[in-house]
């Protein structure tokens, strides 16, 4: 047996000893997932800017199409096709808040990926751990396509496609597919597919769930299958456009960006797209006939077709909006889908939230009052008033209050001003309040990139394994 | 003073502290070489195949447009549009015969280059110095535009553009443009320009002088500007094609090309080329309309053009040959120059060999026959008499011999004994006897190569410099 075949072997392993108690077998997930060729194909990517603190170090590695920012350590691990983005993560010096406890930080944060299988995974923010403030933690751990891994450490867990933690650190968790989950901290515990859950200690508890035939339309799964559904038949009908991305050598910039903007040479760009002032557009984003306002954004992931951003729009990583106007400051969260048609516009009125994984797939135009939250499933008009309460009323809720499949218990105020402080944290570390001088964010920090390629073994015992590479200043 | 500023300083006054002797500053000629934004614009790249052992180590260099391929170390140094090919390394266990010692390596070779500064030089072979034989060094030193360094450990010498050190340890040594030295080892010496020098022991010595002013319209250099002259007016007017090749994420091969043979993606391919069995066409080779028999190959800096080369041919680095017709194991040396014009092709018969930094620019058709050696300038039919031998002539010499500039001492057959056999030596190593399962050599070896991308910081105070880089198996 190849030493890539090992490993996968070992990983599943570990993960499986993790998950025990849940009793849950990662082994068909994995095992035949990714064709073995697949893992010599692609290239592997690390960023390189005057901005972020640099040390990368991969040993005994698989890390097929992944890209790296920041300080990354990986070692025993298959990373195909992912997004291991350290740009948020704490500087030695700086303090950590957490409860009562002020925390200084004795050395720069590094991401460290370890024993785990991430497919198309998203790592961003950094580790919310108290516990281990240095480290971004990932550990016996397997994600699935299009899985954000956000802010959370991670181990002896198994998260499934399209799927976020957010602000939660896991240990020993299985996580269905297109669930949402920020909790804080979870241990053994199993998230259902499509459940969307927001808790924050005992102030807040939101909570949403798909109804599972419908989800299946959008996203299921099989052992050891690609995911299927909606989601990935759109995916799937862009990808040949991001495969001439890579191929091609281009460094240059292909289009007039606004200034303070910065455009991944890694994004697909088609058709008559403007991109504003302090835009950050990051790599495998795709904009076609798309106009971003200024201090927008596309993550990765996201794809912006024939949608207008009307400025400071937050559209968080794996957020698709396809024919739709959003006014300004609109947020769209995590693996948020909009999808209006020609001829059926979606409208979204100015600091509206769709909150993570919502699903907005117009059967008639809607247009989405400004202010409002909007989470779920929403095709027509009817489904809207089901899935959304204006924040001016939200923040009126103290106690349990239900609408559809919807429970919230709690503060609705301190669940709105979550969101606001969230939204605006985000817009600050993006650069959309760069003044030319000050509030320098991500959109101006990579406007100096330089990326850097690495190449796996493609023959003999290792193939498809990298060489073992430490880089540092 | 930004860190390559001061880099470069350092390297000149290491450099200065060993040219002490011969009373050179090489200051005048690196100083201003490269513009400095030019550092910043190139990638370097390293190739990784199954066949190399593998380690690279670069620390606090500027490494801009070069590539590395085997085991190479670099450090304190700047490597401008370099060749570092770490493919004819020494293993560990192997034994190196000198005089009547055997000495065993106990690791495998490594290229170390440190405190140096190599313009658009090839670093090729393995170090002959028995006194270190696991390194093969260069310290100390400057090479300029188009310099081969091969097979030669070289400390404290300054080495001018398009000149060649083969097979000779340097110490404190200025060899001046376009020279060619194979003499074992020199100390504190000072190698005229265009000198072409072969001496082995008591065995022969071959010395030929250029005549100064014909050297300068092929090749003159003024401190701290490019050298100018024919050679690189000629190199100047295919330069744009290369740039693509660079630009370009190209992979795949561009050709039907022989079995056994590797197309090097960073070779430019143009017009009518067709590439037989076990060609090795190496990086930075240019070939347009070209015919390359059975077993040929074109090294770095080769330009096969309009040509038909019959079959195991060897076109040593930095080789060029224009509108001409060689016959089979045709040897052209290091920066041979062979220039026929559509109405006044060169035509060589088989076996001869055309001696390193020969210059054949005709105003006339030329017909070499077989089984000669060339050297030296060579127009027209006259030049041709004045500048060459038959081997078999030549054999029967022994003691002194002279003919035009050319000064022969020693035994004739000696020397053609060891051209034969050098040129055997190549063949084998580059693979054009591979019959499909023995006898695997560069072409080979070089199908499943895959290249890795580096990149310098491009801002700041470290601009131009690469961050520290550290690769194992």
């Amino acid at each position: 047996m190849k030493e890539l075949e090992k490993l996968i072997d070992r990983i599943i392993d570990r993960v499986n000893v993790n998950l025990r108690e849940p009793s849950f077998d990662a082994g068909p997930f994995v095992r035949h997932l990714i064709p073995f060729d697949q893992y010599v194909k692609f290239y592997a990517f690390y960023g390189l800017t005057p901005y972020h603190p640099l040390y990368f170090h991969f040993s005994h590695a698989s890390l097929a199409g992944s890209y790296f920012l920041g300080k990354c350590v990986v070692d025993h691990s298959v990373l195909y096709k992912s997004d291991i983005r350290g740009d948020e993560l704490k500087c030695k010096g700086e303090v950590l808040h957490k409860d009562c406890l002020a925390i200084p930080l004795h050395d720069d944060e590094v991401i460290r990926i370890k024993d785990s299988f991430l497919v198309k995974t998203l790592v961003h923010n950094h580790s919310h751990d108290p516990e281990n403030p240095e480290e971004f933690l990932i550990q016996n751990a397997v994600a699935l396509h299009y899985a954000n891994i956000h802010g959370s450490s991670v181990e002896g867990s198994f998260i499934g496609p399209f799927s976020t933690v957010d602000l939660t650190t896991l240990h020993d968790c299985v996580i269905g597919r297109f669930a949402y989950v920020q909790a804080g901290e979870l241990s053994h515990q199993e998230v259902a597919a499509g459940h969307i859950w927001i808790r924050c200690g005992d102030r807040f508890d939101f909570s949403y769930q798909f109804d599972p035939a419908v989800l299946d339309t959008y996203v299921a799964m099989e052992p050891g299958r690609m995911p299927t559904g909606a989601f990935i038949d759109f995916i799937e009908s862009h990808k040949g456009t991001f495969q001439a991305v890579y191929d091609s050598g281009l460094t240059e910039c292909r289009t007039a960006i606004g200034h303070g903007s910065s455009l991944s040479r890694y994004a697909v760009l088609r058709g008559e797209t403007v991109i504003g002032d302090n835009v950050l557009v990051a790599q495998r984003a795709f904009l076609k006939d798309a106009w971003l306002g200024k201090g927008a954004n596309a993550q990765e992931n996201c794809y912006v077709i024939c949608s207008h951003l009307g400025g400071d729009n937050v559209t968080a990583h794996g957020g698709k909006i396809i024919h739709a106007q959003l006014g300004q400051k609109v947020f769209v969260g995590f693996n948020a889908f909009l999808r209006g048609r020609p001829d059926t516009i979606l409208k979204v009125g100015e600091e509206t939230v769709i909150m993570p994984h919502t699903i907005i797939d117009l059967e008639e135009p809607v247009e989405i009052p400004a202010g409002r939250i909007v989470w779920g499933l929403v095709r027509n008009r009817a489904d809207l008033d089901r899935h959304s309460v204006a924040a001016s009323e939200l923040v009126k809720v103290q106690g349990e209050w239900t609408l559809g499949e919807m429970r919230f218990q709690g503060s609705g105020s301190a669940f709105v001003r979550s969101f606001q402080h969230r939204i605006e944290h985000i817009l600050e570390e993006n650069g959309a309040y760069f003044d030319g001088i000050r509030n320098l964010g991500h959109a101006q920090k990579e406007q100096m990139i330089s990326f850097n390629v690495i190449q796996p073994y493609r023959q003999g015992n290792r193939e498809g394994i990298y060489p073992s590479i430490d880089i540092r200043p």
